[in-house]
This record gives structure tokens, C-alpha cells and sequence, in this order.
């Protein structure tokens, strides 16, 4: 397998994108990536989107995609794996560099969420949990997330202000990233006093509906120079699922699909938890970040609170987490979550990330999760 | 790249499966190929499915199916291409192997269409086309294709019977299917008299709504003796898209997208149209079979007309198309066809298609399509 790269990066501002298509967002992001990498051409296309059946009314989309970025006739591939569509598009493309079946590939993702009702939006999420058991008795996501928090809260005593200090932390990163829905900050205060959505999660403990797109751009590491910009190398992809329902885990408190991708690309890339540098997880909801970066193994079972309570996932604590602001302020268009992770870990290493720059930024982790953990991608960058 | 080989297939018969649901039908496909494989475990998986959002109301299907085949855990990916999701869920199996990212890796693909009504069936269906452009306006699938027959019967005098003249053939090969959804004969005086849908295709000209699921298991040739059965090596890859609106094609009667996956596919197997022994295609509409076969070269522009009327594409002709029975009597759910197409040719390589059993069988091709040629798959296989 060919070593792989990525050499230009792109996302937009995301938010409620009333005035744009699901077409115009994903060609926005692409061409700010094609632009960055100083490319004219691209050899094959991924992109990641969960439900633009549900939210758009429209399939086919690598090939719409395909056709609408000026690249018809390239191979245009769509894959879904929910919330994780996007980071599962990142490994295709991966794979598709490393087998030297293409050269240039495109890994985008996008959601346009917004141009369909709360209701009907809320229907479509709850298509990415176990629809037979879990959908039909009315589970959505905050309420399978919250079981997920009481578990956690009761088993490790984790407490009602660790979680509200992950959106805390994630807002005072995403009040410095221009490109966020919520760049603000937000006080503990504010999110325990905020409305409660399903106990013990508020709709501050929550990420947004977002309509965005995010994209990157992979050549192998040995055609780097000849490029714009400076190449970050993949070290490191790993995949993995679990039983789509909670009532099949036999633990509530981890994630065993966040574990073992973990694993994969720890071993793939000759790492450990403690080399990684900083990195973007998946904070679907304040409880998943905690819960995540545990099954990573940054931090024992039950360390995930009172890390973020002692400051030790800030960006200037020993493992930054989530710079970029994380779904929580930054949004979360399901499928392009994925591919913004991607985004930030490549300015982090480039140093260009400005106020959200964290120290050091040789070696950065993405973590992309499905449903409530049905599946997990973990990818690791390393500075060329 | 390291050389690719089938060694199981399954599927079971196709029809209107009111008793199982999506999950069951892929699973029971699954198993059937991993049976025949004599396999114990799979290392990674691949479900090709266009709109289990729309048909079924569940995404994040790649963790679903492999849980519920017992193989949680598992990397479980999801693609789409509309009708051509089976054709690319086998690519990617084939790629994640030729890379080396893993061994044995199963391809399945499904749709589950009859849990729906006929018009949430038909605006499904009508999302692999584009919806900003046609589907808008009303126009589905018979109609899009009927625009592309009147063309080519008008540019190259292809009559009305030798449309028809293709159901007749496939249903003729599908009635030795035992697995087909229709394996009946029918002749042309009943196609040509069947209800009209989209002038001047009738009911009969058209492939049916299908639930359905078809699967393979793909390994290291170098692999192929420690199990069960023969190989049959994948020689040829090719995908391509092309504008998914039939109003920005050149030219509506060749298949753009269907000539450059061809193309790509015959130039990594190093053969040309006239080395291939017999093929499966993409026969959603009978005039989409006429124009495939000019598209892969089978025959010049217009001559897939007379071609069929003189016999060629017969399974004693001199390139036997569809044996199966094609979309047209086997049955079209379309996440599955382009997998249906591999257990095809799989069992026709190996001499193991009994009444349908074509007399040369070392080199076959599969045409798998999504839309109205927005994108097409093409997989040459050979017998090791």
C-alpha cells in the first residue's frame, strides 16, 4: 500500500444555509479544498451524506455531485454510515490512494438538514438508531444519549456540570472559528439552567441541526511536493461497528466501536493513546465526548469528567480536544462532521489554525461516530 | 494491487417478500455466500442499498447488517449509486482486497421495495434521477427512459418489436431461474399489447418493483485453494459517471457514463468487447439493454436492435446477454441487482448454471447502472 496525504482542505461557514442547495454547499467546500491544493482536476470522488433521501429528497448523489463540481464522468461514490458518513468517506478515499487505483481523490461530506420540518428532521436522525427496536417505541437521539449519561453518571459519578463543561470548552474553542454555526461562549450556568430535552441532557448538551459540507483532497505522500501546500500524512485508519441497539451492549458506559477503530489505527499507525497530540472527537451530545475520549484511551473509565473538569481536554491542556469547537458549537451536518474534523486537524499541523492553534500539532487524531455508536471511523495524521 | 477472486455467492428467489424484512433478506443472501464460500468469519463488509431511508425507514444499514449477521464489530460500509449500489459495493470489496487493507471481505447488496406504496415506491425510485430537474417536473423512470427509446428508434430505426424482443429473450432465460421473480416466457404480441406506462414503453417493457438481496465473498486469488470452491478472478473494474440529467447529455442514445466504465474495465483486464464469452447487464428498461450493449461494444450505434432480432444476444448466440433473466424476469430491487449480476456470472464460470448454462463461460461482464445513466459499473471476471 501507497503512503497517503492531504494536501488541501475546505469547508464554508455552516449554519441554517437557507439561501443554498445540498448541491451548492458540497461544491462550495470542494472547490475551496481543489483551491487549496492548487489542483485542476480530480480522479475520483467520496462523499459521505447520510440522508439526503430524507432531508432532500434526492439519491444519487455522487453522481449529481460528481456532475455539478465540473468533474462529470470521474467515479463518484456515495457512502453512509450515519453520523459517520463523512469520516467513512475519508477512509474510502484513502484506500482508493493507498491501492494505486487513483491518484487524486476528493473525500467530501454534506447535510442539508434544514430545508425539511424539526419533526421530520428528527425522523431522519432517528433512521441512524436500530428502527425496529429503538424508533418504533419513540427512542431519539437525546434520549438514547441520555441513558447512555446515566449509566456513566452512575457508575463513575460523573456529574451534572462535567458534562455542561464539554459545551463550556467546545464553545470557548468555537467562539475563535469563524466557520462555526454558535461561535460563541456559553457558561455552565447557562447549560444546566438551559431547556431540558431528555434528562439529564439540556439543548446546550446538544449539537445543532447544521446544513454544511466539508472536504479534502488525497494524493499518495510521494506526489506531496508537487503541490501547493504541505502534505499531512495518514498514519492511521481504523473502522468499526457495533450492535446498532443499546439493549444488545453489554456496557452503556463505552463504546466498544470507538475502541476498537481506535485500535486499528493505533496499531496501523505504531501509536499510542499518550502520542497523540490533540484531537477532534465526536460530541454528538456533552456525554458521547466524555464517553469517547475514555474508548480512546486518553483517560481511564470514568477519567472523562474530571478531565474536562480539570481543564486537561482545553487547548491548553494535555490532550486538546476539540479546537474546532466540535459539533457542539461548530455544528453538525451529519455526513460532512466527519470531513470538518479532517479540516481542522490539517490547519492545526500546518499552524495555521490561528487563535484556535494548539502547541503542538504533530500528531492528530478524528474520531467520527454513527448513531449512537453502531459505528466509529478513527483516522491519525502525522506532519510530513 | 494484489489479484481479487470470488469464491461464494448467494441469493435467494426474489419477489414480493412480505414476510421478511431488509434485514432478513440480506442476511439470508449473506449466508447463502458464505455457505458456499465455507467460510467461518468475514474480515470487513459492504451493502450496496439505494434508499433504505425512502423504502424502509432506517439508515446506517452497514452497522444494522453486519450485527445482525452475527458479525458486530466488523468494519460495515453503506454505498450508493441509485440502481448501481450492488455493482459498487462489489468495487469497493475489491479494492479494500487488491489494497490489502483486508482478506476476505463480503459484497452483498439489498432493497426491500414492497413495505411502501406504489407512488412512495415510484418518488423513491424517481431520487436517482434529478430531482432539481426532472423529478420536479414529474418526470420518473419509464418516462425518462421512453424519451431515450423514441430517440434512438428515431436516429437509428430500432422498431417497437425489437424491444419487445428483449423481454422475450430474458424472460426466456429467466424462466430456467428458479430464483427469478417472474420465470415465465412472455412473447411479443404480449409485451407490445401489455398496458402502455410511458409511450412506447408498455408494462412488460419494464423491470419490476422487487424485494431482494444477492451477495459474494471476495479473497486473495493467492488464497483461493484453502477453501471451498473455484476462483473466479476479477480482471476488470470500471466506474464512471456522467450527468445525472438527461437534458445535459450530447447525445441520448449511447449510454456516456456505461462506455467509460467499459472502457476502464477492458483496459485493466487488457481485453476487448469481442474476448468476452457472455454478460449480465443492466436491462432496467428493454430499450436500456439495446442501448448497453452498443455502449460496451457488444455492437455498433443502432446494431442492438438487429442484433437481438437476429438472435445474437440469445444464450446460443454469439454474446449470450442476461441468462439470468435479467432485470426484466429475475426481478430489480435495486440495491442488489449488481450483485445478482456476480452470482450470475460466479455460477456460469464455474459451469454450475444448469439449464442456463451458456456454452463459453471463461471471461464474463457485468453492467450494473444507476439511474438513467448517471452512473455505471462494470466488473470483467475470468476463470482462474
Amino acid at each position: 500500500m501507497r503512503d497517503v496525504a492531504v494536501i488541501g482542505v475546505g469547508m464554508q461557514k455552516w449554519g441554517e444555509l437557507w439561501a443554498k442547495s445540498l448541491r451548492d454547499i458540497f461544491v462550495e467546500s470542494a472547490l475551496l479544498a481543489v483551491d487549496d491544493a492548487g489542483i485542476d482536476h480530480i480522479d475520483s470522488m467520496y462523499v459521505g451524506c447520510m440522508s439526503s433521501g430524507l432531508f432532500s429528497g434526492q439519491e444519487h448523489i455522487g453522481s449529481v455531485l460528481a456532475d455539478y463540481l465540473g468533474q462529470k464522468n470521474i467515479p463518484g461514490t456515495r457512502v453512509e454510515s450515519a453520523c459517520a458518513s463523512g469520516g467513512l468517506a475519508f477512509r474510502l478515499a484513502w484506500m482508493e490512494v493507498a491501492s494505486g487505483v487513483s491518484d487524486i481523490v476528493l473525500a467530501g461530506g454534506v447535510e442539508k438538514m434544514t430545508d425539511v420540518s424539526g419533526s421530520d428532521a428528527t425522523y431522519a436522525l432517528a433512521t441512524a438508531a436500530d428502527m425496529d427496536w429503538e424508533g418504533i417505541h419513540g427512542a431519539t437521539f437525546p434520549g438514547l444519549y441520555a441513558m447512555m449519561a446515566v449509566a456513566h453518571m452512575n457508575r463513575y459519578k460523573t456529574t451534572r456540570e462535567q458534562l455542561a463543561m464539554v459545551a463550556v470548552k467546545n464553545h470557548k474553542h468555537g467562539a475563535h472559528n469563524s466557520r462555526a454555526q454558535f461561535p460563541f461562549p456559553v457558561t455552565v450556568e447557562q447549560v444546566i439552567n438551559s431547556v431540558k430535552v431528555a434528562d439529564p441532557l439540556n439543548i446546550l448538551d446538544c449539537s445543532p441541526i447544521t446544513d454544511g459540507a466539508a472536504a479534502a483532497i488525497l494524493v499518495p505522500a510521494d506526489m506531496v511536493s508537487k503541490f501547493n501546500k504541505p502534505g499531512v500524512k495518514v498514519i492511521g485508519s481504523g473502522h468499526a461497528t457495533d450492535t446498532i441497539s443499546l439493549s444488545q451492549r453489554e456496557d452503556l458506559t463505552a463504546l466498544k466501536a470507538v475502541e476498537l477503530s481506535a485500535k486499528r489505527a493505533y496499531e496501523m499507525a505504531g501509536k499510542k493513546p499518550e502520542d497523540i497530540d490533540f484531537a477532534e472527537v465526536h460530541d454528538c451530545f456533552t456525554i458521547a465526548e466524555i464517553i469517547v475520549s475514555e474508548s480512546l484511551g486518553f483517560f481511564e473509565a470514568g477519567g472523562g469528567g474530571p478531565a474536562v473538569e480539570a481543564g486537561e481536554t482545553d487547548r491548553e491542556g494535555k490532550i486538546p480536544i476539540n479546537c474546532s469547537g466540535g459539533l457542539k458549537s461548530k455544528g453538525h451536518p451529519v455526513g460532512a462532521t466527519g470531513l470538518a474534523q479532517i479540516v481542522e486537524l490539517t490547519e492545526q499541523m500546518r499552524g495555521d489554525a490561528g487563535e484556535r492553534q494548539v502547541d503542538n500539532s504533530r500528531i492528530g487524531l478524528a474520531q467520527n461516530m454513527g448513531g449512537s455508536g453502531g459505528s466509529s471511523v478513527v483516522h491519525i495524521l502525522e506532519v510530513m
